[in-house]
């Protein structure tokens, strides 16, 4: 049993609020335990200067990310002079999880940005953020007003990611801080709806790991993805862009 | 009557959630019409270098604004190398009307940061952040724990703002960004509980303003002030560091 | 009395060089007590990005503020990777109230940019700015030399700026850096020549302060700005480029 | 076959130069194909900030990255402003590889900073940043003098990194820049010479991949660094700090 | 005969003003032709850390230069993010120019910052600095009040630089800008009041110089620097801190 | 004798290799003792933005300078914030060292950047820079395929650069780090092949120096860069792109 009372295998608990806000089209607040992102996506209608001449024209997805200063305790000093290698490597994962179920080419000659600021950190940030900013994505993509363009020929397939790590010699599955601080392995798993890996980041922060591990670590985070799947689908409803869901 | 059906004096609908996040002492989820931020307020035992060596050893308060990419439309670029100009002034404000009502020896030699960050945006940001950020600052100082500390100690008085503006010759309370966008004159006036002034600004943004014209707005803004107060007292309940309220 | 010698009213002694130096169209030292500014004005027969497009095209005026090192005892340290938020925020206010007795359109097409560079600094440096740097301003505008372009359709009315404050309850005009020091209120008023508000920044810098104090520093500010507009008539000449000066 | 007469699970032809500038203890030129990387060591006998009052003391190891302009074609741009995200993620994944073998209490309160400079860009520098920095490393720990100091006992294993792709839906081992722009899937593999992972980094930059996949190449990659484990440990020659090196 | 009538082994007019302004113990605005270059010393009771420690203590000189944007048309954008490639280089030969004469073990642990604002720019202001610079670091050191300091003791020599080039196959002394601009080589000369070399830097900004011209432009230098050696004694009078002058 | 039994005017041994690496068309690795340094030159087949209209078309020649972190001990830290003063000095000294000797309208409109990356510093790293860096820039041009383009016709003399110095008295050629640091006077001789300066930079480290000490050192550098000069002569065999080497 853990600290909070979960299984091994258990998510926290977990609540999504679509329109939180309401100056960017796709607003998405995400709670996982005591973690809390807001997943904000807004579409601009150009894209980076490599992009200008392709023809046929194609869109773009980046995304951001920020820890807000009360997000920790202590406080965290605001990233003003420069982005920390944390930060990046994040917001780079993220993007590129997004990225990976978008047909640019549908998507037409426009960009969009994935804000995810974290007003509450309590483990598990970045892949919460790429399982939140997927549905701001979809609220984004919806909300384009263009005659031609069909939102529903945007997405190839649906994405959330989870971490799963040892702890103890044992395996567990969404780690909030307290167990990710002391990991011996820390993975961060980013799946589709339909099961393919689309990244898979896993580190040795103390010792290292086999092969046996590795594999009973992408299986129960396979699981955790299923879940999230499920959830992203509920919450999205009638705007959900796929026709199904694969079961695993 | 307004664009938005209020009257001339009239302040936009307020909402206040505190405890919105669990990691700062102080956390307040404020909504004023479509301007929505996020104040927390965190303590640090330690002061400034420029207070390290005072006696009696005094505190200090602290403020820093910011707004989320997400909050504007179209979308806001994220200051990560610099911070502009109108982000320093605001935030020096801030910082400085909440300062006007703490009484820093009674605080001890500890900082208060108050964050406040726009996570939506629609005019009279930087009011609603000292309005906000006085509860989010009451809630972390009565967080201390301190045998021989006495949180009602630390409070002179309250502390709150609101944008006052003339549109078509016509003196408007709590402007929103598209009233705010063609006033001729804007003002911001910050007050205590008690009906002082703590700071008072006016700009004429076209053309400029009469002795009398500065009289009109500086009245409608004192009762407005006053309703904040009131607000500010009722949500803090028990809470509220302050003998009385001053009738106006 | 004052320390050096002044009544609460008086104004410092001030002196005024134009064309102190000679590669810009406008340079004046001005000098009030112990603090001295160059200004200097130049002209770009360009705009700013977002008026490139205009019909018809209108000019801007903008303002640089920069304290050099050896205005100030201890000696102040350079700006040299960031400019700190005290120089921006005087700098937004020198901009905005140059800019409020511009006509624009009159101007045409083309920028001026006004440097405040302070030489010596014994308080009021912003204010001094203001009214110097209006001096400058003129001197560039007639010195553009273009058929069709009428200075004296440039400027709306004169503008010129004061500093007032309270010291141990007694109402002041002009503080220098020792009476700005210990001040409680500091209060910085920028006016036209006609007598009309452009700009109004009151801070309670120690407790905070009642309507009665407001209306007397007002009148105070209003006496002296009199006196500064007299100068600049008088320093001007046949530069002068409005047609009266209107009597308080 | 490959456009460089290499097998699928051919390593590129790879030479080692020890000692090749000798201001630093550590100093290793490696080169696999046209790639490039002169890795530096240097021992500091200082530790960072968070480590100084450890009980026993410990040591620490860190690592830089960084490209030359020379190295590409056409020229890159120097860093010098800021680090760009890339470089970031990249030498954080030094570091992190190169610590997971070390023992910090056997290295005493002592910074070991791994420099690897990229003389020579042609795919694959992040791992061979990692096979190189080893040698360098422990020429380094290998030069420290101080009697009670025994080098051998700081590594508890050797590191070495391959990266590992499909392209055209064939695997491929050790990609150079012409496979790895057309990868469908570039994963970068970070184990000791034991066969254990500390690292596992799998992205599918065009659309996504299977378990099985995975499996593919984690196989294809254990075999690389085997070989690369070999060329330490023949390059090291007596320096080698390791009892034995296990068979696959 | 030059363009403004000179010789072309004249100087320009020069002229100097001690005490021009007040907050620094040295403050010289000097002038020659166009070029305006306000000096100001400032003294600071501490050392560089690097000197922190040594016995017995002895003191720095160190300078900064910095062009105002209105000494120059067209405007120069002023350097607020960065230092450009020749400001730093100017401001290190004045720095170690200043420096040849110092005897830091009679100065004591103190430094003296020498800043050279150029408020008119019109060539030559490197060697003005150095000139204008040397006066205000006397005027600084004689104002040290400390018992014990023997302020003569301090120099071991006066300094001065002038800049000669050749244009048009002559060569000239003290270039303006219009001249300088056209120069095949262009060199600047830093001597000591005794004749010594402190630096000498000579380019050829086209073409190249043989051992002849370095030796004709060398000799016109050195008699400029004996010119402005007298004008430094006798601006300083009695303040001179050496003494004799030697003749040439 | 000096400490490494060199005579007062004999260079280090110096070796060059050509096409050290493969992705710059000119690519030189050249040590003198024990100072390495890998010049790497580009063509990039643009001017700069000052460079863009000029008829007939001209390029350009800039330069780069740049330490390794492990080319000094103890480590040199990276320069990735800002670019530090002595660094911006000597890749300016570079630049226009080869500018000196390249020919624009010839080389057409293209810009060569020289990389010039310290691999092992122990003195001597600017000038060893440029005499590694002229190798390199003619590799460079030669490279250019262009029909109509005239690689002979680019270069209008050779350029190489010594430093010459005095230690205790007695002058030396080719200071290493070890005489550098103690030397009274260090100059830095910048020279054609044909015997004309370029550029000319004589410090006084420690004191001053005198007419005949300028001139004995200005004939050892002399000597010392047609030694040089026949190096790059010989290095570069039939791509030698000037007719003849003059005596001495």
């Amino acid at each position: 049993m853990r600290h909070d009372q979960r299984q091994p295998d258990d998510l926290r608990p977990i609540t999504v609020e679509r329109g939180f806000t309401r100056q960017s089209p796709g607003s998405v607040l995400i709670r996982a335990g005591r973690t809390t992102i807001l997943c904000t996506a807004s579409v601009d209608e150009d894209v980076p200067p490599w992009k200008k001449y392709e023809d046929p024209p194609t869109g773009w997805v980046t995304a951001e990310y920020n820890m807000l200063p009360g997000s920790t305790s202590p406080r965290k000093r605001r990233d003003r002079n420069k982005v920390d290698g944390r930060t990046t490597e994040i917001q780079r994962l993220i993007g590129r999880s997004l990225r990976a179920v978008v047909d640019f080419e549908a998507l037409g000659a426009r960009t969009i940005t994935v804000d995810c600021d974290v007003l509450e950190a309590d483990g598990g940030t970045r892949t919460l953020s790429i399982t939140g900013g997927f549905i701001a994505l979809v609220d984004a993509v919806t909300s384009i007003e263009d005659p031609g363009f069909d939102s529903r020929r945007v997405f190839t397939d649906s994405v959330a990611a989870i971490s799963v790590g040892i702890v103890d010699s044992q395996i567990l599955l969404d780690l909030d801080y307290s167990e990710d601080s002391i990991a011996q392995v820390d993975a961060n798993i980013v799946m589709t709806g339909s099961g393919q890996f689309v990244e898979l980041q896993g580190t040795a922060e103390r010792g290292t790991f086999s092969d046996a591990e590795l594999a009973a670590q992408l299986k129960m985070a396979r699981a955790g993805i299923h879940q999230l799947t499920l959830l992203q689908q509920e919450t999205l409803g009638d705007k959900w862009p796929l026709d199904t869901i694969r079961e695993i």
